[in-house]
């Protein structure tokens, strides 16, 4: 199933080019979205018959006349990949001279769940002398709380997933920093139920800038896996229902800049775009 | 003003030995104290007299027969200053050959809130073949929605401070990692409210294992100042209302084990203690 959130931030189930309101069948806050889908995730298998019967005849729009909101809108924590491609780690050795360490050795890092934005935003540049690049993810939402979960258990645990871009100011700069800007986090469409992925390492992704394919790769190129990464985090902290986990880019990382288009796809999830601008100067 | 969360999250006021239950005079949900808490930070001033003469009659414990709880318990960021006093640089250089960068080269890094334990609780040791230390801070807790505020006006968003432990496991790993772990972020006694404290860029504060002085420091050494800090984070995210903003840890840093007590004292705040023991062998 895909849940998103639309207008008001109320949820939707989105089939072919359509979406149809939840917020009649199942309880909703749109005062507090998060909260409300943490509540969903909760009691989704429950509650599934019963969204399933009562669809037909619910509200709907088309698809092309809401606002997607970001499906995951306040997470309590976004847990991040570094270098989890080793193709990314080529790419950062030969551009940056960093001599990068790998996922295994660097562990992950945050970004300030403050940064979320949803398809159709704007991604506001902080330093248009500095080079900024889209990283394009696999992310996941986490559905129970958990801690020092193996990796054969951590489908149990994800929810669903959706597309994530990683914006980045390149420096040397902590990661929490140069990837906690304002609007630094798109996500969207909307959140895949893990049933409808199926295996999720093993999902071709594409982003392009304008027209330009920049990024275009498949998830069995993780050096940590989905399953694996999820371990991983949950070995060190206790993960919220909620909460986002990315898995890192994969290599193509290139600079954005003001007036691009930003579009990411991936298979069995769908596609989102963002629009670039300097911060301060929208629209001028 | 000493504002602090005991028992089953109850919000209280200490005074001298005595703690008096503010909520039966402002809102307050329990089950969500960390909401309860941004909302009497928003209506703090207006509710302050309401407050003072209400106390004298309110229902009031000895301070030593509660359990404090952290007082910020579920932000939804920790904000933190990376090599933020040049002794400290001195001594990771010393001891690790980092050549480490200070704050202004840095930015900040993010701790993950679930890392937040409260007075008298236990820090938990992933590793006990790895080097893990105390580092000793003033923090605070953001009033106000804030972003892009100057230095000039960050006092008029900081609600108040208290005493923070970062504690941190010493390699290679990037500073979220090597610093979230569950029971990471030891934070308390209580709040003590801006009007309270004065200047918060000239506060000494000590930290000691068992009998053993640690650090010996004072904010004036700070090389962002609490003020100059909230306007380098803010000018990259927004801070949101119950955010803690912690700045950084000085000279004396060291290792941490089993069986050690921690006491961290902060002047015009108070002080708390920690116990540590190894994940997983707790009280064995």
């Amino acid at each position: 199933m895909k849940i998103a959130l639309f207008n008001d931030f109320i949820p939707g189930i989105v089939q072919d080019d359509r979406i149809f309101e939840l917020d009649s069948i199942v309880p909703w806050d749109s005062s507090n979205p998060q909260d409300s889908l943490v509540r969903l995730m909760d009691r989704f298998e429950e509650l599934r018959p019963q969204i399933n019967s009562s669809l037909s005849s619910a509200k709907s729009h088309l698809l092309s006349e809401v606002n997607l909101r970001p499906p995951v809108p306040n997470p309590s924590k976004i847990v991040a990949a570094p270098v989890n491609y080793y193709l990314h780690q080529d790419e950062m050795n030969l551009q940056f001279n960093n001599a990068e360490y790998t996922v295994d050795k660097l562990g992950f890092f945050l970004k300030a769940p403050s940064s979320i934005i949803g398809p159709g935003d704007t991604v506001k540049l902080p330093f248009p002398e500095r080079r900024t690049d889209h990283e394009a993810e696999l992310a996941f939402v986490v559905g129970k709380k958990a801690k020092d979960v193996p990796a054969a258990k951590a489908h149990h645990y994800i929810f669903g997933y959706f597309a994530l871009m990683d914006i980045t100011v390149r420096g040397k700069e902590d990661r929490p920093w140069r990837k906690s800007f304002d609007t630094f986090t798109p996500i969207g469409p909307w959140i895949v139920t893990a049933d409808e992925i199926g295996n999720p390492n093993e999902l071709s992704f594409r982003l392009w800038v304008n027209q330009e394919l920049r990024h275009n790769a498949n998830t069995k190129d993780l050096i940590y896996d989905c399953y694996k990464f999820f371990e991983a985090a949950s070995s060190v902290m206790t993960l919220e229902p909620g909460d986002i986990i990315t898995t890192g880019t994969p290599d193509g990382v290139g600079p954005i800049d003001r007036g691009d288009t930003v579009r990411i796809q991936i298979d069995r999830i769908g596609e989102f775009s963002v629009t670039v601008d300097y911060k301060g100067l929208e629209g001028t």
